[in-house]
């Protein structure tokens, strides 16, 4: 699809979202959704950039975008990260279709698996989906994390049972569904949402364990928007105030309500086989940590510094030098985790190559602590200005603008309003929702720490040094 | 003055203020106003406190506020620490009075060491001042930094010579200034502004070492409020969403501009005298540098992050504690370094007790980097729902509030508002201006690095090395 | 007395110490003991300095040195830390007798504490012994921390008993001690060992709640001498290899042990009062943790780097003067924390003044971290220098000297010889022992941790931010 | 060749090598080099393993090991790091092949380039060496890093012109260099050494552009053994306190002297040509950061410090669990670089297969922090026993060895002498030169961020920016 087709058929969808307090009328015109909508139109349009194409063998290899092709290959992995850095170049923020990219791949592993072990039909019914899925060129929300209540307690085990989405009823056509799904990316501007379980579920948690598709407009389907700092700025009469006003410093996320929401059979992907959950968890979680956007906008932050250092005439300074190079390495490590993560994959019986985990575990746990000390370098080169200037509407005021214009000038040969425009654009991406969703998105650091441990060969590098520091080893005794 | 009688003293100054591009009418009551003023009468409200009163030598022992009253002695210092720690903690927030506290020693010591070295009488006229200043409990806005335009160049060598504030006529009754000064904390409501250079002046800058006070509604004056992230939230309907009701996430900070303001001689402190401006600036950071509002915001962050660990049913897991226990460490090392540099700093012979810039400079440069490690763990220990939770306003929604109300819900004693509450506060504090004012405030941390080399005797740590190592000191060859 | 007279006094002394497989006849001329001795010296001679003279109440005010004086105000705190930092420049090393001297003033404040509680005579005893020692001018080994077995066990669960010191018997006369304490810094040299519990005692653990001192030629006590790093370069004949001649670049630490010593009762200062081990532990380790060594020995690190940079023509580079403030700062940081917790100390009914242990706990913790920063910071300066330079037998060998003494040069003005003696001061700091004392002694980075989360009143925190965010104190409901 | 063979053949050689004041007599015999010889013979070991295998072009498809094949494939690179891995988990140590293995990577392509810019024969005259150097296989030291004198001037600003290794003399046959290079890796037990510069050369320093082979044993080579902390243990009579018995905690580094060694034309591989010494340096540079061997060895520090938390009970904490967690996180992220910096290396005219700088820069500077991180967290997992630990011959005394026997127990079931031999590997490895290595092998960490600066596309950054932001681009207006 075009992005205008993209537009087109998206507004036949009009899911029910409350934003602010209203159910929103004009969706696809609310100002609180446009950078959103930008950037989901911008990820239709390089779509049809030969580059980012592929064929599709589900729809007898006809070209469809990345966007809903499962990863078989290495380099579909590695195509991926890319494209994804590019529009995080492109775009400063988030841009939404990855959740629902690497679901895809995440499901057709585990739909496989369940099959294989259960003798069920996940993966056929999937495959149908998916083809649909092609076909139409959906924009596909991935929702996964619950909302979790008292996280002490197990989904089984909470006062409420609701806080897990669950199966709340069954009949011959197919499944009832509760509960809702938190922090939801780009979920309001999908044509479908793809959801799946949040964690291990264990014996006494078959309603837990449920994997779904479902159109965006279902009824029982409610969304309420969250909040970002700066969020209303958009509502001004002036834009610049946004610092990244096509795109925001960021997507929309949303909290979704399953109120009972029907799912006909043929859409059901796992439905009470707890021990697979994990997999389709794990596998996601991996995908979704491999991911090339941090490193896009990490590229974006050190631009924007190292042009205000230039503007305010301290670019030749070496403590700033400094701060830049420590920027560039951070974000290049990461993108090295990611090619790693996928170079050193896996390939699944299902023909779908896995990314690695312990790749994937490392970029997620470094990154959601650099990009503070990113902030920390990108504030501490530009200094006070990000948390005092005055407003565009200042600038602009016909008499009093004059002294803001006269004032605000950094280097001779730089517009005061150019120098405004590229704080206002740090402001918004440092101190808006970015740093949170790197840090604590695909899971919080301490996560990463746990899968290391998980993965690692610990028993075997004891061996090496047993064997160095010449210890019996106790196997051998 | 009591808080009230503060409100009223301070409506009649009346200075131009200029916010978000029109000249505020009705100033002390704009709701973008409403914190700085809230923490602004706070200030006055704690002052009636026995505790942090004192009495003034130069109104002949009459009790004043710590606000105006000089540091004559160390404990003056740790009394101004503690009064700021217990004002970070009830405010969670900038309350602004501190930067014309710490000019009024610089001052005091500046002011005394011009006229001894060349026979000025500007410590006569300061006393006068601050006579005046305590008489009357002014609130005083301290304004040092200036808009610097392009920083590779002196100020005698900007393109347009007003990017410092200088002196651009001077006659019988006093001098006529121009320029501006940027981040000027609380400066919308004070009586006063108190105006220093923002750095060493060297020969030929002679109209730009110039110190003095001028009321705030002075002819030629005018404010621009500096915009902060999230800063509309307190124009809409209901309040929570703001984090912090009462008092904001940060104090105003104003751009102010001296559109050839006239000065009297007996409010003019410095005046061409280029070796002093260093004095100044030096003295006014370091106490600047050692001040404990941070620790005090610092043990509201903590507190939030614990309080929604709890609300979450986390708060027993041990890497919880961890991070926890790291941001109390880092805390209370900042607020050892305000003590040691009040304990050990020195006597100067106006009279004054000068703060040790060593310790401050330590504060100062650790604060600036802790400040990210320390958002770092409470957005980890928090989650993405720091930026995606609906508004209040959905909360409040007649039909809609209730899915809200059921899926935000954490453990089960807590109510969902609080819980949303605590998050909102933890989004304000975080993701405000407070990280940019504590990292790059009284300086970037490379200001703290220069200060170190400059004080530390690196040669004397090459004596005990030389000795240790049996090596010949140079000298004495 | 004076360093000679301690020499004389403590010749007859002659402790069981095995050195390397043997039992050292000759002890005080081992060479490996050298170092220590050496500084065990300089702590006399530098008691003479009036400045680091006391005197003492149980000798009727005669003077005393420092080093048996209990902290019986503020300033004697501070004092102690200076007159490490002092030791710490003149030794570049541990001058092993801080240990006694926080243990004096922990067991002052305990033995008080049990009297009160349980009206036994500890107290009393104490002081008698007390006497003894600042008469005798005693060194004192300070005996914590025992050998601990298996550490997921309580003492009184080691399938050896032996694995913590206790009691093993009881007679009129006094007491039968076993088990083995580990790491005990200056041991071999002292005239007595004073042993206090490692941990927590709890009920049925009576036997391991105890303290005592004796002499350190007691029957049944024997010392094994730990190896260090490079210990052994001073058993060869040329000494410049060891970096620091003098003093060593570390004390001697031995592990004693206890084969069933006796103890008259008149030395024993807990004996069961388990309720009463924990206070002796925490107080001692917040004194020791407050120690002023490690700022004296981070000051030589910081001139060593900061001489091998101007030896090799880099001083001037502006990394490796950011690299040396990064390093002045984290010193000045941890000795603020010495002096924020001697300030901030409190007074304890036993008339000593306790050491505030939030900011003790503070310093060990950053510290721990810090050195390895500092040693990163060194070595990145120094390069790789510090691990292939050859030997000072290759720079005096008579035909081949010519070529390291032509080769190994550095900047025009400095001979080879004093730039390969300094290279020698670093490698033999930053890869000896130094790191893991510091990093460890007085207790593991987690440890703090512990105490930080045990102290600080995270309840009043979380009120604060109900305040602030509105939220009902649940106690007000 | 096998392990024996090259011993055979090395023993040859008989280069002149000064060990602590002595040259060396039976070389091959000596007790220092036994750990160095041990890792060689590995070497030469592994490569029989059809894994570690490959044919040679220049042979005509005869098999040879990885050590003297070029890079001519992304495959080529990662089987080196992966080779490199596996060596340093199997020895703990550096095993010193890379170096050689590396420059014959990078003077592949620069005498290639050479030849093409200035019509040369240089490209041949290397193939003719190499193919003699992959048919007698031999063990090639790669000699870059000069021995500098005063940094702050370049080689012809030097007061002794042989600071830096030129020629001094040529005629028809050959060139004569003279001058030294430092911390050349595993030199004394090479047949070869190449000679490459250290830096960038200028416009008359056309004798400093100089790049050569020659055998070890060539008259004027003489080397110095680099001193490293504990090197003597090796000459006790027992060998448990080495910590790694067989191979020792690093490599053997020499300086070697070059008074005048003559060099044939045929092994001249650079004379003049000052614009692509820094070719030269840079690719060399750039494989040499991207070695697998740190990950290698930091798999077996990871593994000891696991294994002493498991002998001292303490493996289930959750802080010891974190910092294993930790420690595993940078050495995969380290590794994940390597692969990236093969991956996306690129395609050299001359056939060769460059890596990719950016990421090997990142892999350094982040290592040369790390490896104190990682250090620092394995002293905090075994705490002060590291450096308090009696010898291996305290263990052995037939009356005292019982003692330390009991009281240095672990957990009941393991022996102490495998808790003894673990601490002591930790002791070895932490504080032995690897720490220094790492830090600063391969340039120190100010040289990578200087890379970073130079190659990443800032200018490109600041348009993604621009265009965000809506600042016309400068070059459009």
């Amino acid at each position: 699809m075009t992005a205008k087709e993209y537009l087109k058929s998206v507004e036949d969808v009009k899911p029910r979202v409350c934003i602010h307090g209203e159910l929103a009328e004009d969706l696809y015109k609310h100002p609180l959704l446009q950078p959103s909508l930008n950037s989901m139109m911008l990820t239709y349009s390089v779509s049809h950039n030969p580059k980012w194409q592929t064929t599709s063998k589900l729809l007898a290899g006809e070209p469809i975008s990345l966007w809903t092709h499962p990863y078989f290959k290495k380099e579909d992995m590695i195509r991926k990260v890319d494209l994804e850095r590019m529009l995080g170049r492109m775009t400063g923020s988030c841009f939404q279709r990855c959740v629902g990219m690497d679901i895809i791949s995440a499901m057709w592993a585990t739909t496989y698996d369940v099959d294989q072990a259960k003798g069920t039909h996940y993966h056929e019914r999937f495959q149908e989906w998916l083809k649909e899925a092609q076909a139409k060129d959906w924009a596909i929300a991935g929702a996964m994390t619950d909302v979790k209540g008292d996280r002490s307690k197990r989904p089984s085990q909470q006062p409420d049972p609701d806080m897990f989405v669950h199966v709340v009823d069954k009949n011959d056509n197919g499944i009832i569904v509760r509960g809702a799904k938190a922090h939801i990316t780009g979920a309001a501007l999908m044509h479908e949402l793809f959801v799946i379980p949040t964690q291990t579920m264990i014996q006494g948690e078959q309603n837990y364990a449920v994997a779904f598709a479902v159109p965006n407009n279902a009824p029982g389907i409610i969304h309420f928007l969250g909040r970002v700092p700066s969020d209303t700025r958009r509502l001004e009469d002036t834009l610049m105030d946004t610092g990244n006003i096509d795109y925001g410093a960021g997507s929309h996320e949303t909290l979704i309500i399953f109120d009972d929401v029907f799912v006909p059979w043929e859409r059901v992907f796992l439905c009470g086989e707890t021990d697979f959950s994990v997999h389709a968890v794990w596998r996601f979680a991996s995908y979704h940590r491999e991911n090339g956007c941090k490193a896009g906008v990490f590229d974006t932050l050190i631009g924007a510094a190292a042009l205000l250092a230039e503007y305010n005439g301290v670019n030749n300074k070496s403590h700033i030098q400094d701060k830049i190079s420590d920027m560039l390495i951070e974000t290049e490590a990461i993108y090295a985790c990611s090619i790693a993560s996928a170079v050193l994959g896996s390939q699944h019986p299902s023909g779908i190559c896995l990314s690695n985990p312990i790749y994937t575990s490392c970029m997620k746990n470094l990154g959601s602590k650099w990009v503070y000390d990113m902030i920390n370098r990108a504030h501490d080169i530009s200094g006070g200005i990000l948390v005092t200037m005055p407003s565009e509407k200042d600038l602009r005021h016909p008499d009093m603008g004059k002294y803001v214009d006269k004032y605000l000038k950094g280097v001779a040969h730089v517009d005061t309003e150019d120098r405004m425009k590229i704080i206002r654009y740090l402001e918004n991406l440092t101190m808006g929702p970015m740093q949170v969703e790197i840090c604590v998105g695909a899971g919080p650091s301490q996560a990463e720490r746990a899968v290391m441990r998980h993965i690692m060969p610990l028993e075997e590098y004891k061996d090496y040094v047993r064997k160095l520091a010449k210890i019996k080893n106790p196997k051998d005794k």
